[in-house]
């Protein structure tokens, strides 16, 4: 088994295992994301987002991808991992931890102190999983989220200071 | 009142407000962050956060800080908003809203769709306010974490992909 760094040839391979994980979640539809959306966000000067790709025997087991957040209580940057995945038929090989190791490494070697992730209330295998290897549950804090029209509602005619401070910039 | 990108001389008051918001959610000891770090994270060539300022006759009223995140179902960056924080002297006055509108701004001018954010599940009037806004609350997801030793136990001596990359990269 390998774990190595994504490349923008892994593309096609990253959607295919972003769409079975939807599907895991329950969710097999909610996928609109486009090969060209995720060369875009990751391959580019500053990317969105890292992904890590799992191999066993040359074929594609399993992924990671993660971006950092920020810890304003800390004053430091921490990983925040998105998506991880193992095939269903390679499951039980420890691919999955050795995917997690390898992002506490990257969180390690980058100086932040905190990895953190979201997990379904009903995936109980996996929230022992993470309670046996020591992670906190937050649970008091409820995760809000505005789009769509709601958020273009609330952006309503807004400029945005950044754009004017750019435009201003460039005259 | 006036809404400004923050600059490496708000930072005092950027660390005043972090403190203020951490004894409204009352965990005043919580903040170890300090004025260095806040520059080297906040202010080089690939910031960790994004920080808006507002004043209010020229005195500092609050603060919106935030950092982009990214959405594999989509295919596409998001805004997650780690906090925002007006004076308890200035509040009424539409602060709040005006600083969650240019955020919303940011989004919808960097392509996001989505922005989110986190509230504590015993602080009603926000979550009112959210609900009022048009904010979807995602409970069935818990938010995990793992920091400290129980980070480092995991990374063990896991040599970082990104790390032995760069290293080959310069041989």
């Amino acid at each position: 088994m390998t774990i190595r760094s994504a490349t923008p040839a892994d593309i096609p391979q990253i959607l295919v295992f972003i769409r079975a994980l939807a599907a895991y979640e329950r969710e097999p539809d909610a996928v609109t994301a486009t090969e060209a959306g995720l060369l875009r966000d990751g391959f580019g000067p500053n990317p969105f987002y890292f992904c890590l790709m799992a191999e066993h025997e040359g074929r594609p087991a399993g992924f990671a991808l993660y971006f950092f957040n920020y810890s304003t209580w800390m004053g430091r940057p921490g990983i925040y991992l998105e998506d991880i995945f193992v095939e269903p038929e390679f499951r039980g090989l420890g691919i999955g931890k050795a995917l997690l190791k390898q992002v506490a490494a990257v969180a390690i070697e980058k100086n932040c102190r905190r990895l953190q992730w979201e997990v379904l209330d009903w995936n109980t295998p996996a929230i022992e999983f993470y309670r046996a290897m020591g992670a906190e549950f937050l649970d008091e804090w409820r995760n809000v989220r505005l789009s769509g029209e709601a958020l273009e509602r609330l952006a309503g005619n807004t400029e945005p200071v950044g754009a004017r401070q750019a435009i201003e910039a460039a005259q």
